[in-house]
């Protein structure tokens, strides 16, 4: 009798979607994509949840409420980014520790709200519970969106492109752990880009929208996991290999430095790091001065990384000769 | 700083929610009601969310997992029904321990299948995290309504009404912790009802939209707490107070004597036991026959319980002699 340890995550959901499989017309999209698409009367309804666990995706000791309410929806909000959709709606259960301070509780609250106003969403309900062990929060989202842009529409000859930077959550984190402090936030030091894009991360919600209203995109998703991750999420919905230049990977100033003087490859952090949140898109060719004028108005970061190949290729990394990377780590793996 | 045992989970709710509160006007109903109401084009998107935590709301230890995953939803769907709402798309939300064997998971999710089947449900989307405590299953469930009921809508003089019986899953709990076995289920014997109203309770979700098509019912909640917990909710959500005839309670042939075996008193579990999942709905004193003749045809049992009052008088028990009855205990709360 097998465990999930053994088996692992994408094992586990192929078999649950096998069993949850649905022929419902309505469900224009289930499950496999950031957020299902649901035909609702003469719209398009997008649906998503995701969770944050104590212990699992955070460290409950000296965390931060105010950031980690942010976060909590930040990582829907970016479910919703990832369709170039619209969120409306949100749900939160909350598992609680009973000795917990009220005080806190209301501290995670305000920062969920403060995030929930920035991107004009309201939430509507909710489940409060009592847990044995530490906080569980799982939020549901609910959007929309016209045309919703899927991670399976790449081919082959696309170009794929990358919002923002990639790695500085991971570097983020690792600079939390050797001592950083939330607290330069604030304040202009160099780690402080970092520590930000780790424990306040902004969804690239905006940016989604603008890819699916301009028809700019033929696929998109969300770096959530890493790069390498992510991008074969995407590529096996599309049925198509990826080829990445890793010359051409975007990593922000100061990011090499940091990186050797916490003792980490950064190329280890940019490519499998994950908790971006930056969104990873295939477009045709030809849409390249488009996406670039389209971004430059945003002032978002965007790079073309690689190309759409075919399947039998899989998933590379080049080196600026042209010579195969090795993937040094491929994204978080639960179970 | 006060922590959340010592506030108690009705302060802890009230308090979030005037830090959540919104004033989008796409928000006919928010936070309060058994699920969220909300516009979305010209028609009524249903939103709602429940969460089943090991140890907290189920014991692990050789739980059957198909009738878990049926449960899991159950509690959703009734949480629709106490809208008169039609579920349409659910969310499964799981965080599992990497010990759990693969098999095991898979047949709750079996179990969510047959249950989202049967109400006309599609499972389109989720998460898997690893969970270092146990399960934890949140589902947030959608829904639409052509006209919602809430629990704000009782009016002085309107009877109170409860499906169903009474109890029942109370009773079933205490059979099964007094070594009553879920084989059980599928025999004739005298607790399979009990013990499969605790397992395998069946949501109203017929009797809901019956309420509301037939524009029957002024307001509406599921008994998930308790009797005197719900009714307390939805006099306050009305303004209003509730009397209960305590010779009116409808509870199951067999229960008072298994109540007897078991040594518990038939009151405390009726009108406190909890999760019994039947509605608990008022009607203007006019619909009664009306009422009972729509039941009827849907083989439901219907029972008029007592009368709404005036804020003042809160919630009352009378017995057969018209005096005031001892509320023995208030519903389930967290924390």
């Amino acid at each position: 009798m097998k465990t999930l340890s053994q088996i692992g995550e994408q094992k586990l959901i192929h078999e649950i979607s096998k069993i949850l499989r649905s022929k419902d017309p309505s469900v224009l999209r289930g499950i496999g994509d950031d957020a299902a698409v649901l035909k609702f009367d003469h719209k398009k309804l997008l649906l998503s949840t995701d969770a944050l666990l104590e212990s699992v995706h955070f460290d409950g000791q000296g965390v931060d409420l105010y950031l980690l309410g942010r976060k909590s929806l930040a990582v829907n909000l970016s479910d919703l980014a990832a369709m170039g959709g619209t969120p409306r709606w949100a749900l939160v259960s909350i598992a609680l520790p009973s000795r917990e301070s009220l005080k806190k509780v209301l501290e995670f609250h305000r920062g969920l709200k403060s995030m929930a106003d920035e991107f004009g969403v309201s939430i509507v309900g909710g489940d409060t519970d009592r847990s044995h062990s530490g906080w569980k929060i799982t939020i549901a989202l609910a959007g929309e969106a016209d045309r919703p842009v899927l991670r399976s529409g790449a081919r082959r000859g696309d170009r794929i492109w990358v919002t923002g930077y990639l790695g500085s959550s991971a570097l983020g984190w690792e600079l939390l752990k050797k001592g950083g402090r939330r607290q330069e936030l604030g304040v202009r030091s160099r780690n402080a880009e970092f520590i930000r894009a780790h424990l306040n991360p902004c969804p690239r919600v905006k940016e989604g929208k603008l890819l699916s209203q301009k028809r700019l995109a033929t696929s998109l998703i969300d770096v959530s996991d890493g790069l390498i991750s992510d991008l074969t999420h995407l590529c096996e919905a599309s049925g198509v290999g990826g080829r990445i230049l890793l010359k051409q990977i975007p990593m922000s100033k100061g990011f090499f430095e940091l990186c050797r003087k916490v003792g980490k490859d950064p190329y280890v952090l940019a490519l499998g790091g994950g908790e971006d949140y930056e969104l990873l898109f295939t477009a045709s060719a030809a849409k390249g001065d488009q996406i670039r004028r389209a971004f430059r108005k945003l002032k978002t970061p965007v790079t073309c990384i690689g190309e759409v190949v075919g399947r039998k290729e899989g998933i590379r990394v080049l080196d600026e000769r042209g010579r195969l990377a090795r993937i040094v780590k491929k994204g978080y793996q639960h179970f």
